[in-house]
């Protein structure tokens, strides 16, 4: 894992959302710390919780997550990609399957952005909210009503 | 108002943001269309709904919004900001005061994306979110659990 984290080197923004997902399900913080630009600009938003800004502050949160966190998997489904020049913003559906249980929970949705460095593609940011399961009741509502 | 839209030509992300909220406030979905970029990769997210990806999509949902919104007013206050070439990513929290109440309601947390192109800078991502009052306590309760 040692070794994985100190050549982390992403080619592509493709290749450092794999790799934070990969962090994310193993619970394993080094590798988020290699991940994330270390930068005080960056952000990370948890579902309903207040925002994380500055590198440490983004680390020190995916540490007391992963304190906690028993085993789940996640699978990223993207629904929209933008590109330009060195930043790239995906937003995507995740979903978590959590320990035993056969079918995954109502996704969670996430936009991430990355941005390319000297050292490959860093991430930058990630924001993430509850999405209700039944979206086109949801969408329908939402456009019908203040924001 | 039809001049605004047509010289839309705004000369930084700061102005660019300033245009979305005073077009947001003012309910004025022409000022929308100007300022989001025309591309199938811009994503806007309103709270607890469905992601509109592409222009098309996302000034329709801003038109079905404002045709049922009642008047209000918004105060967007920055907490982060990361800028790289033509890309600039902020992270704010949007204060909306309702109707004739006097006091704003809890934050909205909303991260927004711009780009710059010839005409100006264009917005490209907004990701807005609900953020409960009391934020110390929820942040801490985000560190424990699974995100």
């Amino acid at each position: 894992m040692a070794a994985t984290c100190e050549d982390a080197h992403y080619p592509s923004p493709e290749a450092a959302e794999a790799a934070f997902y990969r962090a994310f399900e193993s619970r394993d913080a080094a590798a988020m710390e290699a991940l994330w630009l270390d930068d005080p600009g960056v952000a990370c938003i948890h579902p309903l919780a207040a925002p994380l800004t500055g590198y440490q502050a983004v680390i020190a949160g995916w540490r007391g997550l992963f304190e906690g966190a028993g085993r789940f998997r996640v699978r990223a489904e993207l629904l929209a990609a933008l590109a330009q020049g060195d930043t790239v913003i995906r937003v995507v559906h995740e979903h978590l399957t959590l320990g035993n249980e056969s079918a995954s929970r109502p996704p969670i949705l996430a936009t991430n952005a990355y941005r390319k460095t000297p050292a490959g593609w860093r991430m930058v940011l990630h924001h993430a909210s509850p999405l209700p399961a039944d979206e086109d009741r949801v969408q329908a509502a939402a456009a019908r009503r203040l924001h």
